[in-house]
This record gives C-alpha cells, sequence and structure tokens, in this order.
C-alpha cells in the first residue's frame, strides 16, 4: 500500500510538492448529506498558513482551497472530494544552492537515499505545504465530528522551555504562540524573539484533548486508538515523539498511583489520557506531541554536497522560528481523522 | 480493515484470547525458501513467557509454539505460516469475582463498552498473551534482516526510577530486568522487591537500537518509518508513550542544538534517532517506549460492578511487578515486523 | 498486502496446506453477541466434503471444525474467530510421482515458477481444501446475512454439456449434482459416468441467487457489488468466467433489450442481474461461473519434469469426476463474505 | 477502505464526476526515475475521448491531462502523480428531465438509493467519464511494462451479433470498431448504423491478450492474478462478464480437452488463458469482457419518477451507439495496472 493514503473508512490521499502545480487531498468515504462549503475548509486552513505572527514565516501562499468533486447542491454526495490549492510560481533560481547540498534537519539526503531522485524546490514532496491537504481532510472530519458532540483541541503546551501553568481554553487563539496560558505565550514570545536574533529556532510541545467521544472506541489490538493516534501524530515531520495521560511520567509511578480507580461517577483520574487497552473510556482524551526545533536556521551549519565533499550551509530567508502555533491545526486535524474512522469502523462492526 | 491484522506486505494477524483454545499468528507474505524451525521461533518465546524471575508472574503458561502451515521441508514456501500456541485449561472459578468487577488499570470497562460482550477470563483478548503471536511472527522477521545484516536489541532503560546509566549491551539478558546497566539492575531489582512487597508494581522504559537499516527506508508522506514504530509500539497495551533520538527532550533545544549535521564519514549526532522526514539515515535507529505500571495489584483499589455500584477489588494472584523484562522482546518483534516490511516495500517501489 | 486475505471490514484469512498440519481461517470483524457453536459451521463443511456420491472423490477428510477463538458462552466476541480443521496423516510415498512432473491443469509449475519452491503434496496450498477456510467463514456470514433477510443459493445449472431447463429450488440438494432440475441431473449423472470410465472429467456452470438484498450495497467505483463478486468467484481455482444477469448474452443485445425499464411495482425485467453502476438494485442478483473440468484424471497425459524432459502422466487414485456439486457450498460461502462485507461498508458510510 | 482506489502498492484513487470541477487520479507507488511526459498520457486518453467516429457520441470534453505532482525534471519522483482533466461548464437546464427520473440502464435509481442524495448531471460519478482517469494511470503502467517486455492489446472480438474471424492486429486502430478483423468491422459499422438509426445501441465483447509476462507472476489465494483482472474488468460500469481462455466453453469440455500438456518448448495450447491457480504461466493471458448496450436510448422506454409515478423518457441527444472501440483503451488500462501491481509484489515477495 502505498503511503500517501491515511485511515481506513474515511480515507485521505495527499499529493503535491512544495513547488510543483498544486497540493491537495482527495478524501473517500464521507458521509453523503452533510452541507459543505469551502469557507468550512478554508477556516481551518487559514490557521495553519504562514505569515500570522513575526515567529512564523512572513512567505505567501495562496492557501485558497477549491473543491473540484463530491459536492452537489452545497452538499457531500458521498463520492470523492477533491480540495486543491495551487501552489504560485517559485523562483527556481532561489534553490541553486540547496540544490547541491543537504540542509542539516531536512529530508534533503534522505529523499534522495530513497528516491535516487529529488525535487529539491522548498522541499519539495517533504514540505510543511503538504499537511495542507491533512487540515482540509481534518475540516470535513471536524464538521461530522461537531455532530456527534466531539470536540478536538489543541494548543501549545510549552515552548523555547517556557512550560504553561495555566489552561485557559478560551485564549489559545488569542496569542500568536496558540497556547494555553497567555502569560507564559508571552514568555514564550520573549524567548523566541531571542533566540531567533541569533538566527536559530525552538521547539515545544503541543498538546490536545478530545471531549465527547462515547467509550467504546478502538479496534484492538493493533489498531488500538492510541496506536492510530500515535501513527497520526508521529506522521507529522516535525514531531519527534508522543504521549498519551501520564505518558512519560508513567515510567516513574506505581500501578496505585497511575491505575485509575472507579466511582459512580465514573473515573476518579485520567492517567490512562482517556484510553485503555486501546479503547477510550468515555472521559477526556488527552495526549502531547514533542516538537523539534525548526531546521531551516541561518547559522552557519556542516554539512556535505552530492559528492560528500564537506560545505558549510546558511539557510537564508525569513523561517518559521517555532512551528507549535502552526502545527496545532494540523494535530487537530489529524485527530479528527483518526476519531472519525473510528467512529464509522465501530458502526460497522454493529452492523 | 479489521484490528488484528498489522503490516502491509510482511503481514500478520493474530488470534487468541487468554482462555480460549490457543493463541498464535498467521503470517503471509513471507520470503519463500527460508530456513525455519520451531526451535527459532521458540527461542524469542521463551524471553517472553512467564516465570523468569521472581518479579514476573510465575504462571505457567505452555509457550510451545507449533507450526502448521507454510513450512516444507524445513523451509518456506511463500504461503501463510501458521503459528499457534495451545492454552491449557484454566480453573473458570477463579474469575468469579472479576466477572462482575471492573479492575481499574484493565481494558474491562472499556472492552464491555465497545463490543456489549466480553470474555473477562485472564483479560480475554486484552491479555498480553496476545503479544505471543507478535513474537512468533517477529522471530521470522528477524530471521530475514538477519541476513539483510540488520540487528535489532531492545532493553530496559528505566524501571521503578531508576536510570540505566551505562550502555553495556552484552550484560542485557544477564540481569532480571534486561536492563543495559547491570548495576542499575540491581538498584532496580530492590525497588521492585519493596515495592512489590508493599502489594504495588512498577513501570519503566524499554529502549530499542536498530543497527544495519540502510538509508533510504520508510514511506512518506502518512507511512514514515517512524510513524509505523509509533503506531507498532503503542499498540502494545503497555506503552503510553514513544520517542524517537532526541525525542521529548527536543522540545526544549534549539535548531542548533537538534540539527544532525554532516561530515564526510557521516552524521556527527543522532539527534533525529536515525529517521528523518520519515526515512532511515543510515545511522542506528534509536526510539524509547514509556511502560506503565503493572495494572494487576493486589492492594485494594476502588472499582464499580457491571451495576454501576461502588466496590472494593484486590487483584490476588502473583503478577508481574515490572513488565519491562517481559516487553524487551515484544518491543524487538514489532520493530522487526515495521523494517522488514519496509524493506518490502522499498523493494516493490523500484521494481 | 498479502493474498491470503479477503474482505474490507468482515474479513478473513485462510491458511494451510492439504498436507501440512491443518488448514484453517481467522475471521476478523464478526459482529458480537452472535450465537455461534461449530455445528453452524460444521453444516457448511459437510456439503463440501468429499465422498458424498460416486461423482466426488472417495477420498476421507477429518473435515471436523473447531473454534478456537472469539467465542464466549456460546456467542461471538467482536475479536478473531479461528477455527481449525485438522489434517490427517498422508503417506509421503504416495507423491513420489508428481514430486518431479507438472501434472496438466494443476498449478504444480506455475507455484514453482514464483516461489522457487513448492510442497508437492496434495497441491499443497492449492487444493481445494484451502477452500474449507472459505467455507468455515462464510458460515458465519451466513448466520448475520438471515438476520438481514439475506438468502443464499447456489446450483449446478449445467455440467457435462447437459443443461438445467427447470428451477425448482427445492430439489437442489436432493441429487448428486446439486443441480436446480432433477431431470437434468438424472441425465448429467448418465453422461458423468461414462466419462468417467473413460478415465475423464467434466466441467459445468454454477449457478447463484441471492434474494432479500436491500437497494443501495456496493462501493463505486472500484469496488462495485459486482466487480467484488467476480473477484472472489474467480479467486475459486477451478472457476474461468462469470457473468452477471443476462452476461455475455448482453453483447448481442440492443439497448431496449437488455435495459431493465420500471414501473410503480419495480423492474420488470433483470437483465443487469440485480446490480446496475455497481449497486443492488433491490431485485434478485444472479450470477454464474463457469467451471472447469478437473484437471486429475487418470489417462496419460504429456507433460514435463523438473529437468524439462518430456514425460507421460496419469494421476491415478479415485479423484471428482466434476466439482460442481461441492463447490456449490463455496460459490455460496464467498457470496455471503462479499455481501456481508458490503453491508458493513454501507452502514460506516453513513455513521 | 473506500472505494475509490484500486491496487496495492502501484495504487490509484479516482475522483470526480461528470459535471463537477475535474476528474483525475492520485497515483501513488510509482517507480522513481520514470521519464514522463503529459503527451504519454494525452496519447492514451485520445483513444478514449468522444468523437472518434459516428459511432461514438460527438460530445466534446476537453480531455486535456495536466501533471499537477510528482514530476520533476521530466522524471518521476516516487511521489503521487496527480493527474487532472478540467470539465467544461455544461448547460444545468440540459437535465432538467432527467432529474426527476430514473433512466433504464443508468444508476439514477440504484445511487439515489445508495447515498439518498445524487448528482444528475451527466450521470455524475458514474459516468464513463471517471474512466479517464484510469486511463491516465494505466498509461503510467503501461510505460513500466514495456520495459518489463509486456505488451497488452484489446480490441474488439465482437459487437453487434457480428465476430470477429481473424485475429489482424496491426488493423485494430485502423478501423473505428478497433476490431481485430476490418472485414467483420466493416459488418458491425453497418449493423450498428442500422440499429442506431432504429434509436437503439449495441453492445458486444472486448478481448485482450498480455504477452511478455513472466511465469509466477499472481498472489494465491485471493488475490489471484485472473481474480484481480476480474476485479478490474468488472468495475467498469459497461462490462457484465468476464472469462479467461477457454472461459465458459470450458463448462463443456472434459479434463483430457482442456488441460493444457507441456512439452520441452512449453505448453501445447492455452486453454488456461496463461494461468493457473491464479499465477501465471508465461503463455499469452487471454481474456474476454461482455459488454452491454449503451443505455441511453432515444426510443421511450417505461420508468418511474423520484415519487414512484410510472413515466416515459427518451434519453434525446447524441450517445454512443456501440462503446466497445472506446471501451478498448480502458480494459488495456485497467489490465496494465494490474500487471504493474503484481510485479511489484512479486518483487516485495523475493525481496
Amino acid at each position: 500500500m502505498a503511503g500517501s493514503s491515511f485511515g481506513h473508512l474515511f480515507r485521505l490521499t495527499t499529493f503535491g510538492e512544495s513547488h510543483g502545480g498544486a497540493v491537495g487531498v482527495v478524501v473517500d468515504g464521507v458521509t453523503p448529506q452533510l452541507e459543505l462549503v469551502e469557507q468550512d475548509i478554508q477556516d481551518q486552513l487559514d490557521r495553519r498558513k504562514p505569515g500570522q505572527s513575526f515567529i512564523t514565516t512572513p512567505r505567501k501562499e495562496p492557501d485558497t482551497v477549491q473543491i473540484l468533486s463530491g459536492i452537489f447542491d452545497g452538499k457531500t454526495t458521498g463520492t470523492p472530494i477533491m480540495l486543491i490549492l495551487y501552489n504560485s510560481d517559485a523562483d527556481p533560481a532561489a534553490y541553486d544552492e540547496i540544490k547541491g547540498m543537504f540542509r542539516p534537519g531536512h529530508a534533503d539526503y534522505t529523499y534522495l537515499k530513497k528516491y535516487g531522485i529529488r525535487d529539491y524546490r522548498g522541499s519539495g514532496r517533504a514540505s510543511g505545504r503538504e499537511t495542507a491537504g491533512r487540515v482540509a481532510a481534518g475540516a470535513i472530519a471536524r464538521k461530522l465530528l461537531a455532530r456527534r458532540g466531539v470536540d478536538v483541541l489543541a494548543y501549545t503546551g510549552r515552548a523555547a522551555g517556557v512550560q504553561c501553568e495555566k489552561y485557559m481554553p478560551d485564549q489559545i487563539e488569542h496569542n500568536m504562540l496558540r497556547a494555553c496560558d497567555p502569560d507564559a505565550a508571552a514568555r514564550m514570545m520573549e524567548r523566541i524573539a531571542e533566540i531567533r536574533d541569533r538566527n536559530d529556532s525552538v521547539g515545544g510541545i503541543v498538546e490536545c484533548r478530545i471531549r465527547g467521544v462515547d467509550p467504546g472506541l478502538g479496534e484492538p489490538v493493533f489498531d488500538k486508538l492510541d496506536a492510530q493516534l500515535a501513527h497520526a501524530m508521529v506522521s507529522l515531520g516535525a514531531v519527534k515523539g508522543v504521549e498519551f495521560g501520564a505518558g512519560f511520567a508513567a515510567a516513574d509511578m506505581t500501578g496505585s498511583e497511575h491505575n485509575d480507580q472507579m466511582v459512580a461517577a465514573g473515573f476518579v483520574t485520567n492517567n490512562a489520557g482517556g484510553i485503555i487497552g486501546g479503547i477510550s473510556t468515555g472521559t477526556e482524551i488527552v495526549f502531547r506531541v514533542a516538537v523539534k526545533p525548526v531546521s531551516s536556521i541561518a547559522r552557519p551549519q556542516q554539512t556535505v554536497d552530492l559528492n560528500g565533499t564537506e560545505r558549510t550551509i546558511k539557510t537564508e530567508g525569513r523561517h518559521d522560528a517555532c512551528i507549535c502555533p502552526r502545527l496545532v491545526p494540523v494535530v487537530e486535524a489529524m485527530a479528527c481523522l483518526v476519531i472519525e474512522d473510528h467512529y464509522k469502523r465501530q458502526a460497522a462492526l454493529f452492523a
């Protein structure tokens, strides 16, 4: 099975490179008769687009989505929905330097090793721009989940070494970091500004909470709900780890500390993060992803060229200093896709 | 797609409950003409079996594997290999208490919510015994990988709050924890003994290193090598998180710290954990999984029964106090399955 | 994806060779809480077993099925159901001749070319015995379909050049051919007896009718209901063709003859065979499969040995003279599997 | 798994309706470094396009393909190739009549029953125009197969009741029917002209021959090469049957007649059609598909409207009188896709 598809019953296939003709997605298996207009999708894409603040890249991407199939009279028909974002023309000369060298932290080397050929323009298929297709597909899943009463919310929980100490969900969209703690967000911005001035970048942690999921969702053994979420999250280029509930902290806990005991009103704690044995408990699903610092930095780094000769490289241009705020809608989109897919699988099991 | 299968080209389907007739696995897509005898598989199963030390459950499981198909004259034929481990008779009376109550930390509640029916005997399908099928299939993948020069090695890196400080691979199979540091292992044992005496259990971290993988393995976009490994690892019931290379520590690093720079001899560092853009770099693949403390503990815990009435439960019997040493061969098996599958996918791409 | 699995949501994986340890099947995705006992499955297997009449092979196969997982308290639990039929010991000396030669009409040559190794005992994996697993899985699907009011009925429509002229469904199980016309069945038996006395075999046509399927089942574009049925049928070793409704006769019809016009009461005709655009119309689904004559015949035939040297071969032993009556339950089983799978897919679409 | 994807390793996903924004296809798993330009694909699309002769519809479709991803410097990169054909604007008023009625032979009724919503413009997703995406993807597979020495050739073998009696492959592209016998083609044209003048249409048989396939291709048990070809062929809306080699004629043959005996030079006959036990023999693969007469005819037919009221309908406009010549490149494309996919599977098996 080729690697650009995801999901079983609600299934997407993305296509496109950063500087080819377009990026986009085909979404198959969408429930018929759902009202869907381009603005539903555009709203989510706008959260991911560049240029939202001084810590994100000021690049202009024509991120205007078009629906080219699967909709009739403003409703889904049950046939594949194709969503496309055309790329604008790029200056090929801009890539003369990276054409022959491997940028540290980027997939330049690995793509060439894998395919023997590489579209070096703007990272090609490995560009973060590929996630636009995921966000677009996720926007459809989000609409279906809203009808089920499921709400998916991600935010920056840590960045540049600064940890959020309060959880204020209403504040998330009101700070440039999409952090859940506006005070922490202010400190994050200060630190990021400093680090960016040193031509460097920072990482962070994005946390996601999913409310309203019915108990009983998830397919043991291999397609556990958390296993699929982990797959979805680590399939994002910047993500280097994922943990559920207490996560890595569970390693140092005892059973009596970690076990979520039950009373008549439900679970007393949620160390499991809302999933036990791969199946949702009905409590909030909570997970976190580790986000590596942005690879493109304008300070000299050691690398080699195509001939293996050692070289120094500086990735000029204005890049994101911290990808977390733009990753937030992508994490949400991937979570929506997994949850919606599992709702369909559960329905099939009992059909 | 039903949830008991894993892999695309090297594909396994497990079956069986803890106290049904048998557990086992069907492995399809195995390279023909590979020499394979039951001992190849038994060797790995023996590493997973209960009763290896005082920290693991002394339960007796007749973990003797039989090959029932796919082998002729001692060699694989390319047809499905069915591996089976029969269950011995259990005393049904032993489950009278848990039959009507949900054990904290176990999948009792979620299975019942999902299926509306539950085989409560020994956790049924959610039993760790299901992983015997994975280990059996992994043993075949391991043989194929050995021919490629790929070596997969896991070990306990942390348990009961004690961290390994040395990496001595030769010592792993010589201590009861399968820890990479024999001194740390001794301290772990002490702490586990104490905690077990308080009728409690501990968690830990299992680390895995994969050497000899060629660069270029992994299928972007969704089937990145790390995404598939994450899926595989989190599909293990006790695993609550996974991280690659620097992992969660990357969240606090800057780009200049995290980027693995290159010189003529290769990558200078390995913060990426051997995978960039979802594709292997050719350096060692390194990941860690967070292992929750064993859920079965013999101290009273709050729970509810099938009617929602609050009850107290004590899971008597001798259980594992720390599952890490028995999880080590399972983590290795899952890693072997993912890597072998990707070798086949890469071959198909260029065929 | 390895080739021994079939279906998407109701999914089976068969394993086993004619003379290995066992043949069987793992069925995943079965609706929970269905009452299921071994006799439900045995009833269908008994219709497929050898030795039912003088035209079928008198070989004794211990076709007694055992359920080894997925059932608790007499009900399905939603976890994989493993069904196994152990093979009895065979005399390896019996295969000394075919070991080195390719039997005409058999997969001996092609298996060796594909795998470079061949289990020559009783055709190995290519044995008709593999279909026992399909029939076993189909018996479960049949029970689920019965609850939906769907009835699947196959029968011999033609054999040894004799065509059924009446459709008497009640007579099907009362003649050795499982023909829908008892008079034609008598003539078929006469001709088959003659041909068998000349050490030869015959082919025929098996027809299948599926009643009670709701309109709207089937997934355009590639997974049309008829496309999946065609896939299922041609995956049977003896089947060389399949046609729906008017089938090949449609090639000579005009549009005005072939189009099924509609009146208030429904479709006037059923040339489409109950499927239009790959989706069920709600009328009876009708298809036919072409069954090749049995390949094993006891008259001398030309072949080559492993060295390419020309040889003469006679497949001695008592073989089926006409496989149609034993294929009838297999065709039904495969049809049940496809229909049940599509019911689940349709439920998922609207979930 | 949603129904608009086909193939395992060489995998396509089509999208689009007749009168939506576009039709097209995403092809994933394409071998990297293959030279590919739009003209390679356009050449095959031109064979499928309308208006090639007086028996095909004179509708103008802007069947100009664009490659929007997956190509760099004129070569495939191994990433998904997206091929798109934009639709031109249609006059919505043209569909006022069919909007409320079910056209006999069309999928109008079944789509509405399935989805509860229907894009009635030009048959929507059920339009033959969807096959443009298949032909486009098939053109890529064809290029890969050419490098392997595999040649796929289809042609009209029968139409309007006239049978080809000669096999002259060089003549196929030189007559309007794409028949393999130019004299038969002339008689076909005469009969079709007569029948079209009576506002009726005709069916036929398309035959396909595949040369150069290595022995050993095909995945028993369920993914037999012929089973996959049958799936592929019956997934074409106009196809009502498929047969391999002797096909339905095998039903009346004896084993001694049907078995393909072997001599040192190879198989003496090819009744199996080049596939035994689901695996290619290395001889020519031969199959035939039954093509139903075109459903759109301009003579009055009985039908019902959305309320179930009986109505008379006449499908005006100029439609194909015989779809066979336009189906020929589609049959070839689907065959190419199946064969290429199996080459990749075979490579993976031995990787």
